[in-house]
């Protein structure tokens, strides 16, 4: 059932476990682009090819606000993952980031997963995904497989591994993750996330013990136990906000231990690095430290030049979490 | 705090109980096309338009089959709008068919919006997203908001309402219902789903009583009680699903006497259309029937041509409804 796909290449979390123990890093670059905030170079680049850069004002030019926008994205997070990304081992991209500006902003997706896959990276989209299965499958299309037209079928995004929410049930994942397991892809589903309000309904107490989180945890572990690779890591992983504390994250661990955690919240959210020591039990690659601003926006608390600063914190990062994740 | 938006047009409850009164429909017309699946007429233009049709086979032409495909969805949506609109009050854009067809595809969802608007239609985006609140801010610029750029604002949806997952908790809701609030906009949170599984998740029993539905539904009443206009009905709805059975529907419109309740599965997913009249208990516009199989495959079980047999279905599914409502 697991250990390779259809082009015989290893299934997402052995390919994950080869790559982290290459690289020595379980950082993961996260790219969600505000069109407000890129690297000047590259807003600064568009301008110039484009002629309708941000001294133009309102002015958008013959191209438009939204081409212009999402090629100065594309700019940005190529730049990004050109500093940052050798001390990483994915690079996580927001999907609304780049819906938020139409029909280019999903090309300039596109060419971000394309640069960051010519980095070695592999590549997580992070869009949170979940619909009742006929449209679960369509989400599938769009994500690792293809859509069959009576013009020909068209490409999917064709990423690693992607995030899913699980509210719908299991028979809602299905489609899902049969589609990852076909393209030797891995997801990752929210299990307990990182924002302030998480608790409310994630750790709701259940009839009969445990909350919700464990129960998704539960489940996760179930959906995965089939998907397990020779890394003896699953190619069903979960969403674990590095901003839950080390007690939860200990527990989750301990419900699933062969799944990848994601570990969104260090840095920017709140979360300490410290606190996620129970994610690398499995190995290296039980941890995935998914770090943004800390990296893209590290220049703004130093003298530093974006890409020379992004490279610094980066490598910092990758240190400290594979440090720790030697540790344990 | 409700009432009216920024341009003075009522909020998005008051307009749509306005609408379903003119029209005697709660009907609200499905989009989610398959492009194996469109009116002959939609695609056979496109080919002969752009000399890369079904009959070309995988030869794709100079247009490549994401931008075909994507024209041939656009029109296909436009001809049922046109065949089938006037039954309806609204049409439901279902986001993970057009985002399988990538950028191109993004381009005839926003063709279909503008068409459904251009016939009267409400128009709700599908998309269940849900984030941590900075993603969810970009969620939202991408439905109702539009998003500051050096090169201008890139506008974005700017549909009526649309559909929300609300397992990240209130926190990661706030930034897509105050933006829906600025847009006099309204959400429908998912409280109950239409998939067959639902139950696992959504009706697990809490410590202290009531289920995670219950407790959704008491979340989507508490945050809809300042949203609550003319009509007495609020901007913020919640889905659920036509398949739940009339108990689970009467229990959890109970819990949300206010909502206007987004009922998918009448037909193709087994729902029946006399167990949601506890839907319209604050009347005809407390529930919204979401038919899309029912009506743009009716000519599969027909002689007539697609148009005529949609026009057919979908009045036949708004008289049916309409009387329901009135007996309640």
């Amino acid at each position: 059932m697991t250990g390779a796909d259809a082009r015989g290449r290893p299934a997402f979390a052995d390919r994950l476990d080869a790559l982290v123990r290459a690289r020595r890093s379980s950082l993961v670059l996260g790219l969600d682009p505000d069109p407000r905030n890129l690297w000047p170079d590259a807003a600064a680049a568009v301008a110039a090819t484009r002629g309708d850069g941000p001294d133009a004002g309102n002015d958008a030019g013959a191209a438009g606000p939204a081409a212009s926008a999402a090629a100065a994205v594309a700019a940005h997070c190529c730049a990004v993952i050109d500093a940052a990304g050798e001390a990483c081992v994915a690079a996580k991209l927001q999907l609304a980031c780049f819906e938020r500006l139409g029909g280019p902003g999903w090309e300039a997706l596109g060419t971000a997963a394309a640069h960051a896959r010519a980095a070695g990276l592999l590549v997580i989209a992070d869009g949170k995904r979940g619909d009742v299965p006929v449209t679960a499958a369509a989400y599938a299309q769009a994500l690792v497989g293809s859509t069959p037209t009576p013009f020909g079928d068209v490409d999917g995004l064709g990423v690693d591994a992607f995030t899913l929410n699980p509210l719908l049930g299991r028979d809602a994942l299905a489609p899902l993750l049969d589609a990852a397991a076909a393209a030797g892809a891995g997801v990752f589903v929210l299990v307990r996330t990182s924002n302030a309000g998480a608790e409310e309904l994630q750790e709701a107490r259940l009839d009969g013990g445990g909350t919700l989180s464990d129960r998704l945890a539960d489940l996760v572990s179930e959906l995965g136990e089939a998907q397990v690779g020779r890394s003896g890591l699953s190619d069903v992983g979960a969403v674990v906000g590095a901003t839950a504390g080390p007690e939860a994250l200990a527990r989750l661990r301990r419900r699933m231990p062969r799944s990848v955690l994601l570990l969104p919240g260090v840095g920017a959210q709140g979360g300490r690095i410290d606190d996620i020591a129970p994610a690398f039990e499995p190995g290296p690659a039980g941890g995935l430290v998914a770090a943004s601003r800390a990296i893209v926006d590290a220049h703004r608390a130093s003298a530093m030049a974006p890409a020379a600063a992004a490279a610094e914190a980066a490598e910092r990062l990758r240190e400290t979490a594979w440090t720790l994740a030697q540790a344990v």
